[in-house]
């Protein structure tokens, strides 16, 4: 039977901030990036998410960035090798231990924003970020973008990954993401995007930009819940697949 | 043999922007309070602490405070109790994560400045820490004032815990330290600091401001590195110990 | 004529995290609450927001919070006297030369959130408010909630004030909103809200929630920008009042 | 009668965390460059400064770093045009509105730490604090290192300007700052310093590191005050420049 999970960016709630339904998305997706106190969240408001993930059997990732709270971990930071190290390290041990708290064992990593794009394809930076996460924890896996740099550089050095795809975003015929600039790069039919994703899951292609066929190696699928209409897209893919057969189950972590 | 350790409060430093000693001091101590990046320091500056700290065989302990940087975490702060266990969580975990990647463990938890007043003496606060660390990992000492409350909390929830003396400051002849703000309250005196803390050490009393003689539980002196005076009174006191025949070691984490 | 001003929450915004249509509330409303860094925005962020108002000729007036980014500015905060009236302060003067670099004078002070709603009512929270705004500049007005003690102790001081109503909530027959927590409390149906506002601005009322008339005093009319919905609301709003005969014009500033 | 001001970074203490003897300083100095909160201080620390600098007549400059709190403002950071300018506003208005509030006016801008060492050499750069200074104020004088590419680019945007010597800091041959890496580079004996300091007020010139004379401008000398011998060489600088009839006097906003 096929499998695959579902993943969304959650733990960005601050307790008088509502940024995003998570007890709703927590419904949906098998696993849960849990934001880390750089780019959004706070330490209550993650616990909260974790310990509501935890109830939920939903597995536990940390989704660490750029410390850069006000501009939400999405602008370009020049920051040297020793400083990023341990600016990973640092939010994935305190993800860890509030996950611990929660009464759950955070078992993956996936990168967040500026700092998810730019380990894509510059090698260095990926670098640090994996001796990061092994220094911490040699058990993380390691999700990244489907034929990035990131994920060639984590299992050189040892670390289980996993690859995954955006449900509403349109791909190259080279399977990379059309860029957010061009027109059509995001998908807004939830019955189209299901369909995609259905397909992804089965025969592990999609319908590229120009209508070509591409192969895109996803063991998870991201999802959004940042509004209302989000969250219907997620509910709609999560039931197609289903109803197509498909297990959604996490890719780390499984008791 | 009499043993007796040595803590000191480090990890304060950033790259750029050096206010101790930690290279001096971690020849001195053998455990180290190491700060957490809520009151001071940075995680790349912690981490250059902690594998000085890793090389020097020096116990690490984790030094969480109030999320005030500004401040210093000297400044009490009204915190429910969710968010204050959190923050405890959070930083405990930062830097367990960032002892690892230097190849150490953390084995304690000293909190700082405000904080550690406050659950001197304030139980249900106390009550709240203990339970992050805990939460985090129960194998944690927990080293705080002699005589103050949250040691009695984290005895009676299952917690080792370790008592310290501080040698630079009068004691009333209840056991307590004097408040700063009393005259005669902070010791200047290398040699008779010195000479305090050998008889603390060996027979466990010090001299009382009075002159009385009072018993104070120690399993820990804490001396200070954050000046050149302060830096020559630690070692003044380590010789000292040392010519009386007390062994120095870690009171937690020997391996 | 009649006339009343519209104002609206703004310049939230950071270049990469865009959370409110400012340029589409600029188009709406005649004096824009412009935030100051300390619960939201960016300096380059509130510029930009700025310049945008100054080209519309919107009234320009600085929205000092608590220094809470995490909880947007939401959370009561203990704060002695000092550390508010500084930090009022320096939020006016940052927003009042970010004003200037774009060409306009900042002529109103409204504040924010957990802030706003304390000086409502505490007294003495309101003097330290109102002392810091006349330190910085003694010809800003002051807007705050319609019979709120913050007026009060404003124009005891020398202050100008102006009392806004809010488009979208409803009021208790004494003039007071009702709770967020209550059923009811906020208002959905532009059409009702707009045909409310009207007859707030003609003559002087409003239908509170048990359906008699209460008397509310309003310079300006609060109307909301951060959803589409809203900003359809308050398009509505200033038609409905412009259809009826009311001028719409800053409370303040106006050249 | 030769006249100079002597000028010292100030502002640098929050109410539990002093870091330097502002209130000594204060009375050898007769400007203050006084932090903003991005590298250090507090608001209501700034003002307790702002309030000591008012009483003792001392002109108040802003010392505007690169908002870095952690790194004291001393590491390089990229940062857009659009960015850095709303940053120096945002500061300086932020100041203003305290040294208003403290009965005085800001006259003057001294930028810190690597953003000073930046625009000494980078005239792209410097014409984007120059421009933020100007949107500010016009009347404000920029302070900086004698020779440097911002006094230049200052003068020709049309704003007053003065250059500063370091009393403690060794000259190249071309009259600049040999590098504190360099042996040599930083001077500690309070008569030697004094002596060289007298020279330049009256002849303007400095002996250079390899004993030649080089011409120095300097309408003001910066003395620093971070520890206790650093105050003992500032208090010796201005006794030898009084007893060789040499004025002491702000170079800016004397009243």
């Amino acid at each position: 039977m096929t499998t695959i999970d579902l993943n969304s960016d959650l733990g960005e709630n601050v307790p008088e901030r509502i940024v995003g339904d998570d007890a709703a998305m927590l419904r949906v997706v098998t696993s849960a990036n849990v934001a880390c106190g750089f780019h959004a969240g706070s330490p209550e408001g993650i616990r909260a998410t974790l310990v509501e993930a935890a109830t939920r059997g939903v597995a536990i990732g940390a989704h660490p960035g750029y410390r850069d709270y006000e501009g939400f971990g999405r602008v370009d930071v020049e920051i040297d090798d020793a400083t990023l190290q341990a600016h990973v390290e640092y939010q994935l041990g305190a993800l860890g231990a509030l996950a611990a708290s929660a009464g759950e064992r955070m078992v993956y990593v996936k990168p967040h924003g500026a700092l998810y794009n730019r380990i894509a394809h510059d090698e260095a930076h990926a670098r640090v970020v994996v001796a990061a996460v092994r220094a911490v924890d040699p058990s993380l896996v390691l999700l990244g973008l489907a034929g990035s740099v990131v994920l060639d550089v984590a299992e050189a050095a040892g670390l289980a990954t996993a690859a995954e795809a955006f449900a509403d975003r349109a791909y190259t015929p080279e399977g990379l993401l059309v860029s957010r600039k061009e027109p059509g790069s995001v998908l807004h039919d939830p019955e189209a995007v299901a369909g995609r994703m259905v397909r992804l899951a089965q025969e592990g292609v999609l319908e590229a930009i120009d209508g070509t066929t591409v192969a895109v190696r996803a063991e998870s699928i991201c999802v959004h819940g940042d509004s209302p209409g989000a969250i219907a897209m997620a509910e709609a893919t999560r039931a197609a697949l289903e109803a197509a057969g498909v297990a959604i189950a996490p890719f780390a972590g499984a008791r």
